[in-house]
């Protein structure tokens, strides 16, 4: 099993601290996603979407896309459970870290993406055709990371952890999130006590460094 | 259970199919989203995020985001399964369904909600607060469409589905975002032959019409 990864991004680093709650060790292989390597011919044979991670199984089956992969370590290595062990903590678990995707990871992306001088004709991950930039994207991706913030506060007062009482995929894609926040300046917000104590704790699990 | 629902919608449609393929009769609640029933405090009362599908359970508990609650209808009726049944299945499954929301879906959402008068203010889902358009976006959805119905040629160019030989929640997703592309006008292209006999196939099943 390989993992085609690049070191600082979010979407990948999501699949390594995945891993390393389970103790799985996978082999890596780094794609440099700011020079543009994926977008090569050669990366693009491997995965025609362009995107890492993508997790190369054994017979050369290539799978995409952080949860695909992540859902395929669980049912590797199902302890400790990182998705929720019973119908109903499934689907908390998959909506809440769907919340983190759609609300957060997206909306910094939209920051990110289209105020980067290095992104400006790559305006979508994956895509070898130029993607122009569009500025308006990063007002309505501020507001978005506001509202995101606002949500995770919300959560992390009721329960120890953004899906509930136990730790779980839906809090490392929160961490991947803020830290990829903090990419566009925008920190958690300092009255948010019950998100930043959630922070400390989940930063300072080993898996973080993954 | 209750699902709160809304007719013309496409997101809430791929419930309504799953759990017509499963022979799942819920309960639905009828939700104005056209006129912004959604964005209203007694909606946001019942989901904060002002979205449909959200399906309510006998005990209170409500989720939303259509795959956690397609993953809690197939653990309530595994059969006929949708989601896979072993790990492999189950991540080609995932992993293409996301590639049909990512690539498919949110590029026809970009163009139907940045283009349409009705949306003028609601640049996303489920906001209270004004989103305003971006016409940039129709741009690039537009050729986000074009991708997506290039990349799904390619996928039935190869198996019967979309993800393998089996009918799936990847196909029953790709179905919607056909037909949503349907109302920007972006219909199916005319030489992708693989593609227009699939879709004569799944449009043909009767969980279609849910």
């Amino acid at each position: 099993m390989k993992l085609y990864d690049c070191t600082v991004a979010p979407s990948p680093r999501r699949v390594r601290i995945f891993a390393a709650e389970k103790g799985l060790d996978l082999q890596k292989v780094e794609v440099d996603l700011i020079g543009g390597e994926n977008l090569q011919p050669e990366f693009l044979k491997i995965n025609p979407r362009g995107v890492v991670p993508t997790l190369e199984l054994d017979n050369g089956t290539r799978i995409d896309e952080v949860v695909a992969i992540c859902r395929y370590l669980e049912a590797l290595q199902p302890v400790p459970a990182l998705m929720g062990t019973d119908p109903l903590t499934q689907a908390v678990i998959e909506s809440r870290t769907r919340h983190m995707e759609l609300d957060g990871f997206l909306s910094v992306a939209n920051v990110f993406r289209n105020s980067s001088p290095d992104f400006a004709k790559r305006g979508l991950p994956g895509i070898a055709e130029e993607v122009p930039a569009i500025p308006a994207l990063v007002d309505r991706g501020v507001a978005g990371i506001g509202r995101f913030f606002r949500m995770l506060e919300e959560y992390l007062s009721k329960t120890t952890f953004v899906a509930g009482n136990d730790y779980s995929i839906a809090d490392i894609t929160a961490l991947t999130v803020v830290d990829f926040a903090g990419w566009v300046q925008q920190p958690i917000p300092s009255a948010n006590a019950a998100t930043r104590k959630w922070y400390e704790i989940v930063s300072a699990r080993s898996s973080a460094k993954a």
